[in-house]
């Protein structure tokens, strides 16, 4: 016997296990009660293309789910995609009462609550809403604005600088801090960097174990900000590790100076199934992101140094005086290995408003 | 009914209590247990030229502390100073055990621990040793090197900006930030500041409750590092407030540049019985003091916001390559009101450097 609030828990963790596999679909999570409450079926959406959360779980709940509950984590989809609808198939199985966590805010697969309801089944939206929102923060918000979820990463000093004087920089950061990125890399679905960091570190920007160098099995989109196409040739960043697009001016068109339309770029990006990205810099570009209102997201690791000079974190967002400057919120500090790690979201109205919640 | 080793952390927290009042004399806390182990008086220094925290304790132990144990902070005194040796208190008190965690460092003041074993106490030393070290680090850190434990305080944005492009700096951290620096401020001796701030910003440098201006009693001594004297005759810091002193380079003696030499100043304050300095800023000041390895401790203030672009949060202090960032640690991060705090030591040899412990 579990309570519907502890099967929501479990399918929002169970969900986030999802989390870098799915785009561009949601992470997803269920759970099938029985009609006396017993647990006879859970699931997640692993990869798009794959079954959702709620067929794996009818799967294994079989005849049990009948005058049961399904617990999900987002409102069921409501179209035949590469699966059949679940709402359908929630039917089908005869499931009496389905809670919803978060509705589905994609016109195409939304309705899934309706169709169920029309079919008369008992729905509640709402159940532990804002958790299940945290977990699909990304997906959610890239639907909403019709452009990926955009987190910039950076690594600095205590005094914001992310390079000496004379342009050291390896390592500003930990062993465990550069190892963390690589977790990061491996749950979004592009990493984006600047010409100048490419030009000038030669990254290869690929998830990867850092001891021993082997390539994790699912690799990012690379994408590189080039206006005028000046990525060497032998770049690092152009090898066979993962796929890569190198953006020109060209391909995707030009804003200010001439330079990459960012909000085109992204709205590409999107069209190209691209939901969640990693902005690695450098400062040139992130201000012009910023400036552009385009980053969701920071996480910085700040290492425990000074240096009093060298190349700042971050410049060029067009911000003159303090009461122009862009405000966030620190949502997580931690310490990872020597270093702290901060994140944090950008204070904008629109990056909190939800979608109104339905009536049960 | 209390173990040894309880009585000391309650001596510990007990001395921590006379944080910025007791310069320049260390903090110390101690218990006295009866012969059978019940806590029969306790005290803490308050203020220099007050009574030392044994003499509080014994007066309040009065017949019972014959027999009994004392327990304390730091190895008791032997030198008649504004009050006479703790350790003849003791002996004349008839105290059996006598439980130190520090030894004084101090070659005017030691001693003691010698002669009360002399006069047939047993006397245990390093007992909650690190922990009484903590407590007590200004004074014992400045002590060893015969000038003040120095804090550079900051305030800075996510990317280390300590000012907006057109040098506007109130405010970037918040309300809360602001009250906790008043509440550093009551814990030192001194507040160091450059005439660069002094004249942008002219700040008085006081402690006081923010919310209606209402002083402290007790103000640290506002010290300006100002060469050739050209802090302003109207300005704030030079009010009836507090004590304060403009250091100039013909007062202090000169260094690089023909600006102030630094250590010559800092040596010149321990004279005046300074022992605990925080310095704030700005960041010419701050790199010069780093650069002449003068900084003990760093708490910053960041607050999230990013800038972009604006004055740096440190400057000049002639680092010019990755492998020679100064290292420091973390040793607390937590977060005040919006902001994040954090409190870094800087790592030297030397200020981990303790005194042989002395056998028991
Ligand atoms: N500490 C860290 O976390 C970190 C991370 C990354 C990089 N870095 C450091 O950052 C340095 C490189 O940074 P950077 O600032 O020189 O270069 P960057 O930000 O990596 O790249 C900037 C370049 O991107 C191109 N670009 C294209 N469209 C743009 C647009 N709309 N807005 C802005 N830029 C656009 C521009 O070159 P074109 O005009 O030619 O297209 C521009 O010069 C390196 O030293 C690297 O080590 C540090
Ligand atoms: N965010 C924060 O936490 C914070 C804190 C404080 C200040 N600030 C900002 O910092 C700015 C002022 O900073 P600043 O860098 O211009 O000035 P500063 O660091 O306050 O003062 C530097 C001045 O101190 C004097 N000085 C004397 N002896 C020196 C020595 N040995 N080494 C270095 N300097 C010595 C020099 O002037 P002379 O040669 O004339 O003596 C030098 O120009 C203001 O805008 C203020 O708002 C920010």
């Amino acid at each position: 016997m579990v309570t519907e609030d502890e099967a929501m828990r479990r399918a929002i963790a169970l969900a986030s296990r999802g989390l870098g596999t799915t785009s561009p679909n949601p992470v997803v999570g269920c759970l099938l009660l029985s009609a006396s409450g017993e647990v006879v079926g859970e699931g997640f959406h692993v990869y798009a293309g794959g079954p959702h959360a709620e067929i794996v779980a009818l799967a294994q709940a079989g005849e049990l789910a009948r005058g049961g509950t399904c617990v999900v984590s987002l409102e069921p989809c409501n179209h035949t995609g590469r699966t059949g609808p679940c709402s359908e198939a929630l039917i089908t199985a005869g499931v009496r009462r389905v809670v919803i966590a978060v509705d589905d805010p994609n016109p195409v697969a939304s309705g899934g609550a309706a169709t169920m309801r029309a079919a008369g089944i008992e729905v509640t939206t709402g159940v532990r809403r804002e958790e299940a929102e945290l977990g699909n923060v990304a997906w959610l918000t890239a639907v909403r604005r019709g452009r990926p979820y955009v987190t910039w990463k950076f690594a600095a000093t205590l005094d914001g600088r992310s390079a000496a004087a004379d342009g050291t920089s390896q390592w500003i950061s930990s062993a465990e801090s550069r190892a963390d990125v690589h977790v990061l890399r491996s749950t979004v679905d592009a990493i984006v960097a600047g010409v100048g960091t490419v030009v000038a570190d030669d990254p290869q920007l690929t998830v990867r174990d850092l001891r021993d160098g082997t390539l994790a099995i699912k690799q990012p989109l690379r994408v590189v900000v080039d206006s005028s196409g000046r990525t060497p040739e032998n770049a690092r960043v152009r090898d066979a590790a993962a796929p890569t697009w190198i953006v020109t001016a060209a391909a995707a068109g030009s804003g200010p100076a001439g330079r990459v339309d960012l909000s085109r770029m992204l709205t590409e990006l999107y069209a190209r199934d691209v939901r969640n990205v990693l902005l690695e810099g450098g400062p040139t570009l992130a201000g012009a992101f910023l400036d552009a209102g385009l980053v969701d997201r920071v996480i910085g690791y700040i290492a425990p140094k000074l240096l009093g000079d060298g190349r700042a974190a971050l410049i060029d967002a067009s911000i003159g005086t303090i009461a122009d400057a862009v405000e966030l919120e620190f949502t997580e500090i931690t310490q990872i290995g020597g270093d702290l790690r901060f994140t944090a979201l950008l204070r904008q109205k629109e990056s909190l408003s939800m979608p109104q919640q339905k009536e049960s």
